[in-house]
């Protein structure tokens, strides 16, 4: 049992992470929370890291940028695993992480689906074998507000098969005319519409079948159970560093 | 029963069309054909049109564009229905067609798919009442060796939305960049890879759900299909006309 | 312009339908609201119907059973139609509804999602059609906590597609063990997992191509966008009667 | 570049194999054939093993069972990797292809396709990760005329998830009635329709999103490419064993 202290928890994500601990993790428990609101929990509430006087095996942090600085002064003490899922860091914030990872067991993950990063991570071993027999395309959707295209997520997958493989290959962001496909293209394709909340394939089209790796994301739960399974890794770390998803992963 | 003639019997399409016929449809049979080779078949075949002695009820005519004075003349005798799914013919050769039919009932239709004229058909319904709150999107995939993109069907489908709909829209093909989509866009994604047949998505996404039509192509046998469900509604069609997959769907 | 009156505007549904009519109906407009909360609005609220003293073109309820007859006492003085989206009526309330739409121009649907509404009127079109030459399977995908299997919605459908055809089918819940598939069967199956919204397809499986009518569901604003295209249609309508999406779908 | 000797060259499998090495395969060339008729090709034809007088990197065979023993006298004395692509062998066969693996590099795999082999190797180590967190559920498609359900591709599928996991799982046919889903079910859904090739979707369902490895089989090139990348890898091998499609992919 990984017994977790959780920053944030009487936030939108920290009641999500609250409640998916409990019915889908049996080997992970909430033993504390730390937050300025007084919200009634199943678990005792710090006001700030300076008041936790529990133990605990790892700390989740789903909060603000700012609480960063607070939550490595009690990591330092207690030298227990500091999970960050907050974003908007600054550079000397990035810069602060990176310098205590040297010294402290950190995780910090550009993006916390599991699914992502195990299908970039797929992406990894699977593109070099079958790139030349094998056309690759990556559909992605998204709702009707999304500002940019191709989606973040779309150029990562795209940037993880483009640098596994030996030959130069060319993003093509859909098609229109008299032009057969290169063998060197990636085809990158963004669809809008409505309220999806966000889709990705990965299609490998052969000859005589065609391979394709998915991903549909249903809500933002997705970034709590991603928040969850880091835990559940970093409750079996001591060593220094800074671990990511693919750490995880373990691919 | 509908009794079928079939000229071109011994051709590759004749040879699925036989096949077909007696496995997939109890309602019909082949009792005669036209062709001048003299492969063995279970029903008496003709070298041409002038030879034929046995009556039928649907002339289906699946061989080349130079046999269609021969068949014309045939059926001006019996006034029997005539199903041409030739294809190449000359502008002096459509004019005959669409002369003749003011007096005879011919069956001649732009694509042989039951299942993308059914869509088609669907779509002049579907678009004016979900167009304003459903985003609309189309998606084809076609094998890497196709030159035009996007697909004749995905500009079919595309254009039989747009002539549906008061509102003026315009056709994207692809999105690249910082910019949300107009509500006016149909989106049309041309995906090329390996040798995939033939597949279209047509997509409403609307806020709460996403309703989607698609046809994927699995062989050649999806036009012997047509052409017989063209045979089954023409059995039952003595008035003169120029008929097409349209009415066989009738919606 | 159809002026809106909407009971239960400060419950979770009714924040939803006055987000929404704003943002994706330029025809329709909030102008007043009833509920008993005083939460700050953008229209008039009133506490109860007979406070109402506004003029409106159709009334929204997506509230609870119980301010059914209140809503029927307004909907006598005003002569103008009731939209009726609450759930968990009596029998002797469905009695009444029945009895006022002799005289009143009523609404109440059994499924408020406009995409199920509307796949289902073309399964009622296109299953004749197919149907002897292309198989039919229903897949329905729900997240793990559902009880049920199939889901009410397939079933809905499935008895759709019975209903229309001639020949009598049966329904296959699942398969296991050597025996091929008979053409009178209607394949449903219930797929379990995870967060699944809930998404169901309608296969018509070819020889040479395969058709299919996809419905994903992504949130509960599915029924928001369904209420005001109901909303939308009873504008129009001043003759009594008991209307449902059928009528607003058209088909 | 690796010089193919192929048996069975003028077979229906040693045509398509011929076509696509030239067409899809910069590093591979068919430099000699053995078969008994007499077809052109653009390479010499050998009657039998013992005629073969040329030089080549790997012998490939898609041609009868009974061909092993003249192959096998061939490859002792070239010394030369022999990829077995023919089916139907006896146990005796077999126990001899195992022996003469000791002294000789031989290649033989249950199944040929490059894809399905790749999802396989996959879900060895995708499984145990999400396994817990991420409902497992299988959906295969085929043909109306497939007698067994689930496919022998499903079943391989599932017991490699199975047999990846520490936690006793149960196999799922179908669902009808009140109960729910339990987390050490992996369901597998046989869907029967028409013409479809092979398709077969492995859902790794979460509470916030879905991953999904998806095969769709487009025709019987799908076994050329196999055979084709199995020869690339054969190319490179000189040490005795029994290979198979595993060790191509190499995860």
């Amino acid at each position: 049992m990984v017994k977790i202290l959780l920053n944030g928890c009487s936030g939108k994500m920290g009641t999500v992470i609250s409640k998916i601990a409990e019915t889908d993790f049996d080997n992970l428990e909430i033993v504390g929370g730390i937050d300025r609101n007084d919200n009634s929990f199943s678990y005792p509430v710090f006001h700030s890291p300076e008041e936790v006087n529990i133990e605990y095996d790892v700390l989740l942090d789903f909060s603000r940028a700012d609480a960063l600085r607070g939550l490595l002064t009690l990591t330092e003490k207690t030298n227990k695993p500091l999970v960050i899922c907050s974003t908007g860091f600054t550079q000397d914030d990035l810069k602060l992480i990176d310098e205590k990872s040297k010294t402290l067991p950190l995780f910090k993950s550009a993006n916390m689906s599991l699914g992502i990063n195990l299908i970039n991570s797929l992406l990894k071993k699977v593109s070099p074998l079958l790139y030349g027999n094998y056309d690759i395309e990556i559909v992605e959707k998204h709702h009707n507000q999304k500002v940019d295209a191709p989606s973040g997520t779309a150029i990562l997958l795209a940037d993880t098969i483009k640098n596994s493989l030996s030959e130069e290959t060319q993003y093509v962001h859909g098609r229109d005319g008299q032009k057969k496909r290169e063998k060197n293209e990636i085809g990158i394709h963004a669809i809008r519409g409505g309220g999806i909340v966000g889709d990705h394939d990965v299609i490998f089209a052969g000859i005589g079948e065609v391979i394709t790796l998915s991903h549909n994301a249903i809500s933002r739960d997705v970034f709590a159970i991603g928040a969850l399974k880091a835990c559940e890794y970093m409750g079996n770390i001591s060593k220094p560093g800074l671990y990511d998803m693919n750490d995880v992963i373990g691919l």
